[in-house]
């Protein structure tokens, strides 16, 4: 009888802990964004004397930097203990050194790496794979996961493949996007881990350790006379990898039912346009392929998931015989190479079968940018041009040398997903309740769930975009939400500064916690907000939840109050359910603080549903909105000189709108250093007094006869905007 | 008129240094094998007050690590100092981080490496482009020399073009191979240098530098809404590189007359097999490329020069039309991955051009694995074959995965040039001798002149072998000699040891330095040295370097002694103006410590010429001798086990006798942990007791009524072979 699935609703940071947790004895570990919650998930678990399958704690030790913890992975391995870690970016590329130690010692190390991009022109902690491809050279195995399933499934096989090959081994899957996506997924049990653990190949591993007893002489210094033969003594080890992986698939599929291979084609059985490529943007590709089939396109993915050893002869076999012409997508960037990683492996072994497959590179989703059906389309349309582009980008506008394509939007998900986007403020419990929104929907019905958070880098205090998604089909989709069944604003203030309804579906829902009246709503309004939501037939619904909550005693947390009305009105789940899951939910989290908070949050969720008033608007008069708007980028006026200018209305008032995305590359090609964005990465300096975002719910107030003049308060002001003076 | 060529024998390093002492105003260093010498000759011609083209002495300034010397460079860059260091191996791995962030900030970084191997199953100190090849994805562009004399011109020419592309440059030569051979060389004077400094792009930079009355922001972190836009608004500054690169080269070919290009071809005009390669080994195959001609084969070569940002316009451009088969060396291994870096380049790029020209890759001289003539013919008789071998290895014998391709010796070397063999005992002189003899030869006379010096890892005490060339043609040959005009053994021990004539030429001549009568040499000579060199029908002198030294007041110092004798003997120049210039030299390094010391050195310039005899032997019976040797694999009989018996036999006997290079890929692919070599780089402790090499001239002795027990000589003992016992 087969078992009961447990499904979860988690992040692919925890996914990958998960099954790395099982088959780890020590974990070196230096947390680095957006991989930290890997470490700290581990350092958590053995904290609280979770086992791994052998029974033992994982013993879980954090060091000076990510060169220290890849050192003590090499000697923790030396001395027969199985061993882990998990990092990213610049961390990753301090464990070079110690990856082509652990290489060239056959020592079964398992990095976890949340793939991120590494720090250039600026730092960006978001995701690319420009830190695992640093990697590629230096012998280690690496496979790629592209989802937070997959984070779970290849996860568990790729220690299992390390092992059983003596290699050490990358799983990679892409930093913020799967690292930080909360998907609903089905969980392996330890029980089942340990039927496909490899016992043998453990036990021989641990027999090769160091050991005063069975001494042998490791890291030795090697002349020109010996190294070379060698180093080809080990070929034997990467030759077999390959097979080992696909028994490691195999294994986990015996105990998953989810079957893997080195390289999975999914599209046309007859494609004559492939895409390849790595990563949770293969998971956009899937879904844009499926709308592309319905439409007669004859499309199709090869999904690489061991990129290294590279096995020619796998590739091959899944590529249909059909293909004409091939795109490869890399997402990194090596400047001053014809063409990135994956599209040099895949062009070379084409022209040593001397194949006649046009093939085409290009570069996409740089820094977690977004990847959309749109773009795959672009890519596969691209294909189809009489000479397709090569050396492409896609994702950016390059009017500077002109490599990007063109894309326009497409929507591919799913029908009957219910999409939701909640716009919160850094810290005010939006994202937290988005979480339970998830965990209700997802763990206590059969729907899937979908949860990502996009937060600015001011974290808190700055702005929060939950996405959520529902719905009875399973849901890929690893990009933002542009068509939302339902917006919540839960800052009132936001209403001047972002575009909220743009992404509204419509006759969409967009619910507003405001202090306004009705009366104020309809003066105070911006024309352009009236305007989107009009055009798309907006209901509007608004609540005054800071004073619902200040009434309740809650303070600010206004969380339990708008995720009531979420729930009473994104319809996923009957409302009523929704309130007894919400207050079992209180039990669970606020018994323990005493019976009266709990009564608090629970009055909380009677009072939002009665709190909560559709506002009728005339429709004619907000299509026809003209009024006059507090325009940021009037405020400047006069500018200093025209550069000024640019920096305010064109480049500043759009990244603060959110609408960075738009800018093209000129934005960033300026020779005018200190005036304009330079191609260096530099910028003009102080540009923070062109962003006024008035969030703040409450204001200070200086009073004079009170002041001592003690200058505390411009100690305490974190952003110096008050300033003592002699 | 044309001014008065410089010519100087000096060595990579000092070459490099050279040049970039010029353009540089800030060095930060962190030593490490084979290119400290760089820092060092920086360090101290900076402390001598040495003046770079500006008129400034370069700051030198040793950092805590090369992830240190390397942030400091950046730093200093963006404080507007023209900025450089050196590096190799690991050191340059650990600049990584730093070399992404200045290439995105358009720093013009100049790194010159002396490329090593990376430390994997062994570490290794010598060359191959491992350490370079982990840059590649950095977006720093590189350069690769193949002579002393290019990394004099060529690092010229990267400093020039780093400063005009505003990009960080690698530029690197053959970690040993050329950073530490001697080579006669024609100097570059600062004053031309002046002539051709970017001053305009100096200024711009210096201009761009932090400065805190134009401020500007840098270092910023980017969201995924810009940084893939900003990352795509430097492209131009690569596509502009390789026209700035050639531009810089024809700067260089201006003062200098010495024309390079991005890609340089060399060979026959209607070549069909054609050999793609960068670094020493150019050189070799140039040379084979010679002989082949001569023989009317087809073949040709082109020389990477700039290898990032690669053109693939120029490389086209440089590739003969009738070339039908290529084969693309790589000096590095990247295990798992489908052929090495430059491979995929090719492959890529003729892909992309839909040529039908046959390529296969191959790995060449990890760790300073000789190269040779041999090598080249077979590299380019694989190109004959009917299937030519794809991922192939030359110069090791691969019986494991059978990778390798069969060779023979072939002699190249330029009819004419003379070829000595030195051996020494690590700090007995041989070195310093050898290169005085170059010093005086090729700065003195029209000669040319090469030096190499191969170390084993024992260093002092250790042996040396000195390798040296002299002839009136242009010296290429980077590899060791095999075919010596003159063979000269300064170590009576030797003998015993190793195959000391082997590599003697027919006629050639033999040298032993020894304590022997005539008589006792004929008894003590081990039977296959008396047949290797009667089989040459090789001329035997001996002396007694030791007695004449010691009776001078020089102790062991034999150094003056032998070098005389090889000026008597070898023939490269009149013994008369030798003496007179040995005497000179004499004059100039020692005139500081008094007459004395010159006088007891000249004196012992006179003894070596009396003291020197020439032992007649008789041909037949050393062709015949049959005298019982100590052999070292009999010492250890009995064996405990079958594997200490290869162990000793096979294995570290043939190491110790200097034949390393013969052992095949399966000496080192046991499974037998700890008992024999293992393919993770393992090896059986206590190999040394296998190894007994007699090399000390005086023994020390025990007496027993002086010991006090102070156990003291424990202490001292580097070799642990006096130990206390309770």
């Amino acid at each position: 009888m087969p078992k009961k699935k447990i499904m979860k609703c988690i992040d692919g940071n925890h996914a990958a802990t998960h099954s790395s947790y099982a088959l780890t004895e020590v974990a070196a570990i230096y947390p680095i964004t957006p991989s930290s919650n890997m470490g700290e998930n581990a350092d958590e678990w053995s904290a609280y004397g979770r086992k791994n399958i052998f029974g033992e704690q994982v013993i879980v030790t954090e060091l000076q930097s990510e060169g220290g913890a890849s050192g003590a992975v090499h000697g923790s391995l030396s001395a027969g203990a199985l061993t882990t870690s998990y990092t990213a970016s610049q961390g990753l590329l301090l464990m070079i050194p110690n990856l082509y130690k652990m290489a060239g010692e056959l020592l079964p190390c398992v990095l976890h790496v949340s793939a991120r991009a590494v720090a250039a022109h600026a730092l960006s902690i978001f995701g690319d794979h420009s830190d695992v491809m640093a990697c590629r050279q230096t012998g280690a195995g690496m496979i790629a996961s592209c989802s937070v399933q997959e984070s779970l499934d290849l996860g568990l096989a790729t220690h299992i493949a390390a092992i059983r090959s003596s290699l050490p081994f990358i799983h990679f899957f892409d930093g913020f996007r799967t690292s930080h996506e909360i998907a609903k997924v089905e969980m392996i049990d330890y029980e089942d881990i340990k039927k496909i653990a490899p016992y043998d190949e453990i036990r021989e591993f641990k027999e090769k350790a160091m050991n005063p007893d069975r001494p042998v002489f490791k890291g030795t210094a090697q002349n020109p006379d010996i190294f070379f033969q060698a180093k080809e003594a080990s070929n034997s080890y990467y030759d077999r990898a390959p097979m080992i992986v696909e028994e490691a698939f195999e294994r986990v599929h015996s105990i998953t039912g989810r079957k893997y291979h080195l390289f999975d084609y999914y599209g046309h059985a007859e494609a004559e346009r492939v895409i390849i490529a790595m990563g949770s943007g293969c998971e956009t590709i899937e879904e844009t392929i499926n709308y592309l089939l319905d439409k007669g396109e004859k499309v199709g993915l090869i999904k690489v998931r061991l990129y290294r050893p590279f096995s020619a002869k796998h590739f091959m076999r899944a590529l249909p015989a059909s293909v004409k012409s091939i795109a490869v997508l890399d997402r990194t960037k090596e400047p001053g190479s014809e063409g990135e990683p994956l599209y040099k492996d895949v062009s070379t072994l084409l022209y040593e079968r001397k194949e006649n497959i046009l093939v085409v590179g290009g570069r996409y989703g740089l820094s977690s940018k977004e990847f959309t059906p749109g773009m795959v389309k672009a890519v596969f349309d691209n294909l189809k041009a009489r000479e397709p582009k090569n050396f492409f980008t896609v994702g950016i506008e390059d009017d500077v040398t002109f490599t990007s394509l063109k894309y326009e939007a497409l929507d591919t998900v799913p029908q009957g997903t219910v999409q939701c986007k909640l716009y919160g403020l850094g810290s005010d419990g939006t994202v937290g309740a988005s979480k339970n929104a998830i965990k209700i929907i997802g763990e206590e019905t059969e729907m899937f769930a979908q949860g990502y958070f996009s937060y600015d880098s001011k974290k808190s205090g700055g702005i929060t975009v939950s996405h959520l998604r529902f719905g009875k089909e399973k849901i890929q989709s690893p990009y933002l939400i542009t068509d939302a069944d339902y917006v919540a604003c839960h800052n009132q203030a936001y209403v001047f500064q972002y575009d909220l309804a743009k992404n509204l579906k419509k006759d969409g829902t967009f619910v507003l916690n405001t202090v306004w009246s009705e009366q104020e709503l309809e003066s105070h309004l911006p024309a352009s907000l009236k305007k989107d939501i009009a055009r798309r037939n907006g209901k509007v619904y608004i609540i005054d939840a800071v004073k619902i909550a200040d009434g309740l005693g809650l303070g600010q947390r206004i969380n339990m109050i708008m995720l009531t009305v979420f729930f009473k009105l994104a319809n996923v789940i009957p409302f009523e359910d929704a309130v007894k899951d919400l207050k079992k939910a209180n039990e669970e989290s606020y018994g323990r603080k005493g019976k009266e908070v709990v009564d608090m949050n629970n009055a909380a969720i009677d009072a939002a549903a009665a709190g909560l008033k559709e506002y009728k608007y005339d429709c004619e008069s907000w299509l026809h909105a003209e009024i006059k708007e507090i325009d940021i980028k009037k405020v400047h006026e006069p500018y200093t000189d025209e550069a000024e200018k640019i920096m305010v209305e064109d480049i500043v008032s759009t990244i603060a709108r959110l609408n960075g995305d738009d800018l093209p590359v000129s934005t960033f090609a300026y020779e005018d250093r200190g005036m304009l964005p330079g191609p260096d990465g530099s910028f003009p300096t102080a540009t923070c007094r062109f962003e006024k975002r008035g969030v703040a719910i409450k204001l200070p107030k200086w009073i004079a006869e009170n002041c001592i003049q003690c200058n505390k308060c411009a100690y305490v002001c974190p952003h110096a905007s008050i300033r003592p003076m002699l």
